[in-house]
């Protein structure tokens, strides 16, 4: 084996390249692929491969790629996909980094075509060789003219693209074409993922000099917990934005209100995918925008944003996106307000949003002023400059142009200067003006959309916000690969994997999780003796392998007070025997009444993309109606733990609404962890549901708690459920 | 006074026109416009108005309005402020119909301009005059080329755009300029709405030919009803869509410190623009694109739509999107699917999204194939073809051009033929090819963006749905003038306005709602008989005139028994006088306890741009954490209140969630209508608050009630508060 990272810069950037089906035939890709690299000015050895063809396009044509004299550093092959296996064993003894393979019928086409994709996958691990797709559009090194793909010209430029669907890399190309100062270092189509996935990019990206940023078109990671620990890496440099399409059909499965159906949604996908630092998208047409800001703008230290308009419609619309945003805007200095005002005239807003009604009309560069008092602010992160912008010359004079380009020099140098994020939104962007020019060469992104332009702020207080948590966030990795816990060795080594509610919470209390107090009775006098021992009304439910619905076989019974608990003890027997009469009826869980506070649900759910994850939301309706949970990737950190809370949408009701206290943050987020690391320790845990847990002022108690055990735990990923899911490029 | 609305056709269509504050000076505004004129083609009589200048731009300039010896139908006053009611005195014996004023320093500058503003409505009310503006960037009528604004050019289209942001409109005019197919037939600039408001302007474009949609920019409407009573009458044959900003807290502050309007409720505001059959916008960047689809495509009778995707990328986008505005992409029949199968390779999917997979990669026509088979489908309401349609060309083959062209005059026949939407999302959209400009002639919508293309969608559905319900829907009028209540008249005339509990159920049980039954006790004997004859256990809740919030002084007792209900009513009078020493004490309130159910809130609010309003929501946290609460303008009819009731976001409550029945949803349309037209019938009534309504499958129960009356209800809407709003032009 030869060293993977090295092997992938030889694939992303090589110094030869084979056409493995290369054609003498014009309209055939084997002959288009060679004329595209020749007319691209890629500087590398070409070599055409056909066993039947002597010359093509001027370059001399061998018979196999094993033929061929020089070192190969990367095969494009063309041919169908039945020929491919022989390729590759043609390929033992030679030094071949990897192949891109973009014959259609592996994996995506059913069983047949799953078993050519193991087989192509066998020859290329046991030759060295990495493959890129099948099933992919091809692969493009911009800055090399290397282009493997064949699509309309890529217009140039530090954006890297992964893309899982060919014809949105062709979107994104001509999106890029028709806007000045947005272009692409590479692209690769990921393809089926056979061998090569979307993680094992990032690093070369991470160190490419011509790439700032990482777009990923993504339908499904196969390995999606790789790409969290390589993000999380990779993001402290390097940007990366995510647009994860499916989002409609695992919210429907989310839908069914069960807990354990939540797995695989998308708001489980923009939760980790934002815990380790990558901003996620939802809208395809932000995504070059957004990624395009981080690729060349610093990240903002925080969310507060102030507006710079020339018109109020401008200045009220901004502050309106923003806030749909999340984002602040902040009320500007006394300092700041004065500078303005000397400025301005009188009828100028000069809160934020500014507004400076007119103020700019006759002189552009007042702008410079106005943007040099707010970016000084220290109350402001980011600055939208937003109206007219870079038009003043067309909307007004001619005159005005030299002033605005001027003023745009001025711009670009006051944000390098204090190192805060500046978007010009302008309803000019569309006329490809000088001052726009002169912006965007300096880095400052210039968008017609106000909507955009506010977007890519959200996007850079996000990042910025998760790369100064960087270093107290989750790394992804999960250490156990043993169970600790004696308990569940023992409850495996029985056979049981749906464990009672009695189980669970033994096996929790073990690992000293704060389950409210609990002792089982066997008898009528035990009961009353336990219920007495626990000073107040009980709560006593049926313990059976058998009743998984307690409620349905009327198995629970609430508030019982000492001197009813032996009789209630019966009437929980006969009732769970009227319900299933061959039940194992062990006896009944005597527990006291907890506090009730706040209704919380916390569970790990195995999420078939990114492998464990931590699930905590609001109880009752909430869950059931409202959804209202969020989601972060095992191992949780305590700022992992704190995110997760803050990300619950009804936080008014932990804070204390209806007159009562807040509940102890400090408690949830202890039990959160103690989750995470329990699960972590234990990985034949596959899924675990505490519900309810009662969050009082005081602290946390779990009332309920199920566990599901997993008899072959090793691959904490479902390994079936992913390997079902091909991925196709269009 | 002439007739209004003749008044406005002169105004937005006018034979002649003054330009009030003409200059020689070729920096002024007072040239400028009459060159503007002269280079746009304007053909009306154009007449400089100046005392001291006899010839600008070889016109023959007069030294005042009256002056002019023809007829005027339109003066554009450039003057400044003061200066404008002389003018206007000037005008007094002519037969001028309207004027246009730009100056700033009325209503929008404080008091002074208030004052001012209020005199030059006075001068135009007293001489026929209508005003636009003041404080306005002006009006243009495009087709005439009639630009009294001066802005760059304004490409001509089917547009009419009433906007209260000038740099707002030269934004939709740039943003129209750099795409085909898409412009405006007219400008109104309605500035500080003084005389003419937003909805005078909507008859005369909903009766001009030139004009097929309109577009709304507004900050705040100073009548708000008015619009929604036209709007109702215009949607049916005019689509009008609105941008409302001011939604956000700091939008808000911003709308009015800038412009001094009242933004309103954004949920209000949406809500009842729906009712009334206008399509609301959220984004600047999708307003022009919405009203351009609406302007040229039949409305949707559904919200099936149908996804034509060339890409897997685009399908699952489209689908994504669509969902994520509550479309629908529903199976198609059998029969569709086998003809789609009929002419797409295997790989194809045919269910929806089709995905045509490579099947059009070498003959475009294959698109017509699908789209015919798609639009006819009885399940599909409207179409969305995405991908890279036009730019085949392009992308793959010179040829390609002329097979997508006649491709391109099919899918439109289609479309027309089948009476359904087609819209075309392309990655080529910047690219202005002739198959896209063929579309575009011929009324298909052509655009870069998925979300733009679903936006678009979706505004079709909900028109549609609007128009086909707008025979059953309000029609805004209220027609209450004296309280029909006579209790409401009784309390009035005693100076009551906080009606009690007591009182307000009184009212409101005369008024037939179902209140709760509930009985006045004076002293324990009779709270005890009254418990006695209610069978079974009582609410208790003390009456007093000076105790608004009974709970805080313990006033309220819950299940109370009948032999308890004696000490019960000592106890709460105890704790009243506990409360407030010198509270006057009527009583306690008995009612039998409620059947809870689902807990609803109902309430009637004056929004201070669109007057009485009925809200609905869940109660409890629902409405207190998560405002889950809906709107709808009075008078409800019974489709308003059904719609207003699917309009709550926690549907599954209402339908039976965690085990319960549905609740009848009949009972609660009946109780939302008959609040309704009992503030519709008692005018007095500014505010009702119903909190908690009990729902249950066997009806609704009103618990708690509270109204408040107001002394001077003739106007419905809170006069003071509008007129204090004025607006600007940037």
């Amino acid at each position: 084996m030869t060293d993977r990272s090295a092997d992938i810069d030889r694939i992303m950037d090589p110094d030869s390249v084979a056409i493995v089906g290369a054609s003498t035939d014009e309209t055939k890709r084997g002959y288009q692929a060679i004329k595209t690299l020749q007319k691209g000015g890629y500087e590398g050895e070409i070599y055409p491969v056909n066993p039947s063809a002597e010359e093509i396009r001027g370059l001399e044509v061998y018979p196999t790629v094993s033929a061929i004299p020089g070192r190969v550093d990367l095969a494009l092959i063309v041919t169908p996909a039945p020929i491919v296996p022989q390729i590759l064993e043609d390929c033992a003894d030679t030094d071949l980094a990897g192949a891109v393979v973009v014959a259609v019928g592996f994996g995506e086409a059913g069983e047949d075509g799953q078993a050519l994709e193991d087989e192509i996958v066998r020859l290329a691990n046991e030759h060295g060789v990495r493959l890129v797709g099948p099933n992919t559009s091809g692969m493009i090194n911009v800055h090399q003219g290397l282009n493997l793909v064949g699509a309309d010209t890529v217009p140039e430029g530090n954006l890297a693209l992964l893309c899982q669907s060919g014809n949105m890399a062709i979107s994104l190309f001509t999106e890029a074409a028709t806007r000045d100062g947005v272009g692409f270092s590479h692209y690769v189509g990921v393809g089926n993922e056979a061998d090569l996935q979307f993680h094992e990019y990032l690093s070369f990206f991470d160190a490419d000099p011509q790439t700032d940023a990482v777009v990923c078109y993504v339908e499904g990671m196969s390995d999606g917990r790789a790409f969290l620990e390589q993000a999380r890496e990779v993001t402290t440099d390097t940007p990366i934005a995510v647009l994860k399409s499916g989002r409609s059909d695992v919210g429907k499965r989310s839908a069914s209100s069960h807990t354990g159906s939540l797995a695989g949604d998308a708001a489980v996908t923009d939760a980790v995918l934002e815990q380790a630092g990558v901003v996620s998208v939802e809208r395809s047409d932000e995504l070059l925008s957004v990624a395009s800001a981080l690729s060349s703008l610093p990240s903002a230290d925080g969310d507060n944003v102030a507006i710079l308009a020339d018109g109020g419609g401008h200045a009220t619309l901004a502050a309106d996106a923003l806030a749909e945003r999340g984002l602040s805007v902040p009320q500007l200095t006394e300092e700041t307000q004065a500078k303005l005002k000397a400025v301005l005239p009188d009828a100028a807003s000069v809160v934020n949003p500014v507004d400076v009604a007119g103020g700019t009309d006759d002189d552009q560069s007042v702008f410079v002023d106005c943007a040099a008092a707010i970016i000084a602010d220290p109350n402001v992160d980011a600055l939208v400059l937003s109206g007219l912008f870079g038009g003043y010359g067309i909307r007004f004079a001619d005159q005005y142009t030299e002033v605005e380009i001027e003023a745009a020099h001025d711009l670009a140098d006051l944000a390098d200067e204090h190192g805060k994020p500046l978007v010009v939104q302008s309803a000019y962007e569309g006329f490809d003006t000088e001052p726009h020019a002169v912006l965007r060469e300096n880095g400052v992104p210039v968008v017609e959309s106000l909507d955009v332009a506010t977007a890519s702020l959200e996007a850079l207080a996000t990042y910025g916000e998760r790369v100064a948590a960087a270093d107290e966030s989750s790394d992804f990795l999960l250490t156990g690969d043993t169970d600790a816990t004696e308990t569940i060795t023992d409850l495996l080594s029985r056979g049981r994997t749906q464990l009672s509610e009695l189980e669970s919470k033994r096996v929790l209390s073990d690992a000293n999780l704060p389950i409210t107090p609990f002792e089982l009775a066997t008898s009528p006098d035990e009961a009353r003796d336990l219920a007495a021992a626990f000073d107040g009304p009980v709560a006593m439910k049926i313990v059976s392998p058998d009743i998984v619905h307690k409620s349905d076989a009327s198995g629970v019974a609430l508030g019982v007070d000492a001197d009813e608990a032996g009789d209630t003890y019966d009437d929980l027997l006969a009732a769970a025997r009227d319900y299933d009469l061959d039940a194992q009826l062990d006896g009944v869980l005597v527990s006291p009444m907890a506090d009730a506070g706040v209704e919380l649900i916390v569970g790990v759910v195995d999420d078939e993309q990114f492998g464990p994850v931590v699930m905590c939301g609001l109880g009752g309706v909430f869950v059931e109606v409202l959804e209202d949970v969020a989601f972060r990737a095992l191992p949780l950190t305590e700022a992992d733990a704190r995110s997760l809370l803050s990300d619950i949408d009804a936080q008014e009701l932990l804070e204390g609404a209806r007159g009562n206290p807040p509940v102890d943050h400090d408690a949830v987020v202890e039990l959160l962890v103690a989750v995470s690391e329990f699960v972590e320790d234990n990985p034949s845990v596959s899924e675990l549901d505490l519900n309810p847990v009662f969050a009082t002022e005081d602290g946390v108690e779990v009332v309920d708690a199920a566990i599901t055990l997993d008899t072959d735990p090793a691959v904490p990923v479902d390994s079936e459920l992913v390997a079902s899911g091909g991925t196709t490029d269009d």
